[in-house]
């Protein structure tokens, strides 16, 4: 675990099953720099709420997307989400308790959750629980995998990621700045849950708005170039947190320093985005779509998006069917995110988007397309060996390249298949 | 079948079954007036290509979106897309071969076709079946519907709609006016396959960008709200014809007389967009959301439309359970079509844009939800009789409704649950 933090996880009694459902990340004394990236579902959820408002409160001019952290509180069982002013009012007594435990500010504690819309926390329940895992807070790798553990709702694997950076010391020598996260998030069997969790911490030094800067068009390559079943939940969040604790010197927007360390937290945040596919609710294989020769990145990322999207498509890849025409349609459909998601997503001042909300550049003439690295489609259908290919398929995971023939945009994104499974799992009642 | 028109359809031998596989809908001697709106993958399949390039030749100005038409040849079993500029040929090949049998000229054809993507017309036997079918043409509801069952693929009944309306005559005294429709599209156990066709036939007077003025909207409202999948097909076509047979006075823009013909129009294009949905593939229910209270009709299409095309909400539908979470999560991540999508479909001159690409206006706490008649959430959650309306969802349509509580804005869209026979009919194999 990066330096600077402890963490821990219990069972606070939210989930009726008994496993654990509560997680707290804490900073050793000094609060941290944090970022944060939230759904852009209209209904957010009141952790969300809560965390903007405390971001907001740290931090003039964040707009509650970046400010200090003393503590990151994270449930499982209950959204609180769609649960009204009640909602909101649990929430910050939930970050008050933490607070409290922890004798620092409830505006320097953010919070996420998942697991049932709708339904209230038992406040006194999770209040009893902040009180007994706060003292048991450690700085070790078992203590952030324990958080992961309490944040699992149909997950069926713990994700967690590591990245390792060396960046200059405070006195000019090379140090070990080290990049950790883990998240949630991969479906539903416990119908009304919806969520994507993250949190990514690292002991690098850098300003709230250098982390979002980082965070933001990270969030876009990686997180958001993940579906599983097309519906964006109430209560996605990613958090990234630096404690400092590295000793390396303080990293300033727009250096080479800033480069090198977000390139450790897309490391990190795509392993994870990875894993988050390949557990995707009922899905037996992780499908990565790889996209080049694109007229821009964005266009190579819509498409990418639009394919590991595709009911279709996902339903071939189940199948074992090298089925290149379901890709080519998905590709064709796929739209450039509009101005406003752009937007939310801090991208606005970054990135170019004079063509925001229309359709990528595409050529079917000029198109190719390879299936578990075998070219099926160039320009035109092409023979290939049907059964090797579906033998291929058969695996982990399956790779889509396509090369739109158009200029120099690559990008990515990853999906999973779908099964009977996600089916039979998302019809179960509610109770 | 509205007057002026005679239809019929045959086996052809594109489909390897041997089941029906070619329609012919032609004028008897006089061109009717045609609208035409297509699908918007970036895919135009070859019978959208040259239907474009045929109506733009018959009306100059109109961009191939109206014009005037003689036939409308409709095939199944390939789809004609992705098929290169060899697929072009085929296709006015066998629009030629309509035309020389009809004795009209070929860019009076216009064509529509359904089936696998990137296989290519069998065009001799196209070109047998097209000189043995049109001496069997007649102007009968059974040759109609022969020409429904000619375009079905996935698709387990014919659809075929009727409306009459009563316009002005040429003398002034009311006459009769038929409105008939036929459509096909469910979804796909044939992998690779991906059409939603329509063709709308009256015997009213009208010119033809007095059609497609009718015709855009009611595409918007009817069509543009159907979803069985989420994937926009490289074939999507919906052609609306008006012979003026019934001998009704000359409908002009913007007249009551429009108004009255569109009424129509609107019910055979609802009618037939229910029966697609209600017949989606894998499907067991019918799925209608009506919105009410949002602050324009946008708004509020826009909201039904997600709403029927959540994975999670479709499989809580399969699943009898009353899932408003689900229902209010996807409320919340509608957006409403971008300025290219209603350019696209002809409105972006009938409709206001100015929030084009952006979220509906949303409140949490006035929505108002309801699921087979039974109100479940109020701004806060609702206690109800779960078991209730759990066996009011045993039909086979389940109505959602919301109230947004913010405006006098309505709309509607339709969809089908997701089920396993969904999953297992397109993981099956392309070959």
């Amino acid at each position: 675990m990066p330096g600077g933090f402890r963490a821990g996880g219990i069972a606070a009694g939210i989930k009726p099953s008994g496993r654990p459902d509560l997680g707290i990340v804490a900073t050793l004394g000094e609060p941290a720099a944090a970022a944060a990236v939230f759904t852009r579902n209209a209904i957010a959820a009141a952790p969300i709420r809560v965390s903007r408002a405390h971001l907001n409160a740290t931090e003039i001019g964040g707009g509650g997307r970046f400010g200090w952290a003393d503590a990151i509180v994270a449930t499982a069982g209950s959204a609180n989400a769609a649960t009204g002013p009640e909602g909101d009012a649990d929430q910050a007594e939930v970050c008050k308790a933490v607070a409290e435990a922890l004798k620092t500010r409830p505006e320097r504690t953010l919070a996420l959750a998942t697991g049932l819309i709708g339904v209230r926390f038992p406040v006194a329940k999770v209040r009893d629980g902040i009180e007994r895992l706060v003292p048991q807070l450690a700085a070790t790798d078992d203590a952030l995998a324990a958080v992961a553990g309490a944040i699992m709702t149909t997950d069926t694997k713990i994700k967690l990621a590591t990245a390792i950076v060396e960046l200059p010391g405070q006195n000019g020598a090379p140090v070990r700045v080290t990049v950790s996260g883990i998240a949630k998030g991969v479906g539903m069997i416990h119908p009304l849950m919806a969520t994507l969790l993250g949190v990514i911490l690292t002991d690098a030094s850098a300003a709230p708005d250098t982390l979002y800067g980082l965070l933001a068009p990270i969030a876009q390559r990686t997180w958001n170039q993940l579906s599983v079943d097309g519906d964006t939940s109430t209560n996605d969040t990613v958090f990234l947190l630096a404690s400092g604790a590295s000793r390396a010197r303080h990293v300033a927007t727009a250096t080479r320093e800033a480069a090198e360390l977000g390139r450790a937290i897309e490391a990190v945040a795509r392993s994870l985005a990875r894993q988050q596919a390949a557990d995707g609710e009922g899905a037996s294989t992780l499908i990565t779509c790889q996209v080049s020769g694109a007229a821009d990145d964005c266009d190579a990322r819509a498409i990418a998006r639009s394919v590991v999207s595709s009911s279709l498509l996902k339903a071939a890849v189940h199948g074992r069917d090298p089925n290149w025409g379901r890709v080519a349609s998905a590709a064709g459909n796929a739209r450039l995110p509009d101005e406003e998601l752009l937007e939310a997503a801090g991208l606005h001042h970054t990135e170019a988007m004079p063509r925001a909300g229309r359709q990528p550049e595409f050529d079917l003439e000029r198109l190719r397309i390879a299936i578990a690295g075998t070219p099926v489609f160039g320009g035109a259908p092409l023979a290939f060996d049907r059964d090797g290919v579906r033998r291929a398929m058969d695996a982990p995971e399956v790779l889509i390249r396509l090369d739109l023939g158009l200029g120099e945009g690559t990008g990515e994104a990853f999906g999973c298949d779908l099964t009977e499974r996600y089916v039979v799992e998302n019809a179960e009642y509610t109770t």
